[in-house]
């Protein structure tokens, strides 16, 4: 396909096309002549993933390119390439937070019988929310964090059986981008199931509305 | 207390103390004399529920001002200022995101059973979300979804029995800064399950790992 099919087909505009096939980020096509190229699906779908990354995790070119890098590293088991590309990630977000005291979320996960690595970044992130939690005063309590747990094992089974397994690089696509794009879906979830309690709850107690 | 304790006990510099007490955020102190005034609890409450607003949800002052309004407004049940603080957050929020088409979340809502009012805000929020998930070729399934309903309502539950429905002020306070601040802490959680279970696949089935 020509790069007109190829921006309409992924809807990335031809001149952010031309910036990554400029940046390396994607190869170039076979040449037809000398001003056209012609593209494949493979360009179509690699394409798709820069662009979710960029769009869904705001991540920079260069960074792009350090998670494609370890996406398309060969002779990595779909587990190690999985594991590698969700450290990157949350690597890039622990960043941001700073570098939060660990020793509370790491006596919580303990408690609450989760298995971590010691130094995980993602322990890294849950120590920052923990933290400016508490700052505000409003801590969760244990009894709410093991629902939440217990919430997060359910969906992680349920991404899990969606994961293209046979197919390592395609397994690290799903994990980065699906890390990424499935945690608004999973927000607006739950607020949406806040307003469906709260809606149960004032028609089954109206004496929690006292000033009607 | 000084305006110093209260800089100490709250965490919020001095400086940034008086710029929200010229803004009208928080109110005077007493005046102890020509240059100090005392502040007491509620000025030390309102000081963390200031600082949580802009630091978790990223509000800017004039959006503080309108959360703490309707937060504050006089004659509310908890049930009615949780909705509306709720929805306010919201709103914010899925104003940045755009006017998404909602049709494909409000069908699968509607499958999934779960209740939500036409026009709400979450579910442009769900709707944006889907919509990036779907560009990028990641659509979950409803199998997958069904899930995270799942999840959500348990830890909505969870939420609640939390919320201290007797005080309708301090109630909007926990619904607003609760729902921000804990969705980080549960994609944290997501994300470590998801790292629990990778480890625990790659134990128990080393055939997933064609590689070593």
């Amino acid at each position: 396909m020509k790069i007109s099919e190829l921006s309409d087909r992924s809807g990335v505009p031809i001149a952010t096309i031309k910036f990554y096939l400029r940046e390396g980020l994607l190869a170039p096509g076979a040449a037809l002549n000398a001003r056209e190229s012609a593209y494949d699906e493979t360009h179509l779908r690699r394409l798709r993933v820069i662009r979710g990354l960029v769009q869904v995790t705001g991540a920079s070119i260069e960074q792009v390119r350090q998670l494609m890098a370890i996406i398309e590293m060969p002779g990595q088991s779909a587990i190690e390439v999985v594991g590698r590309a969700s450290t990157a990630l949350s690597a890039r977000q622990a960043a941001a937070s700073g570098t939060p005291d660990t020793q509370e979320a790491e006596g919580l996960l303990t408690r609450l019988g989760v298995s971590f690595a010691a130094e995980s970044e993602n322990l890294r992130l849950l120590a920052s929310a923990l933290e400016l939690a508490g700052q505000v005063g409003l801590s969760p309590s244990d009894d709410q964090l093991a629902v939440y747990v217990q919430a997060a094992r359910e969906v992680a089974r349920a991404d899990f059986a969606r994961v293209p397994w046979d197919d390592p690089q395609q397994a690290a696509e799903w994990a980065v981008l699906g890390t990424a794009l499935y945690e608004p879906i999973s927000s607006a979830l739950r607020r949406l199931a806040h307003s469906e309690l709260a809606g149960r709850l004032d028609q089954a107690h109206p004496e929690a509305t006292p000033d009607r």
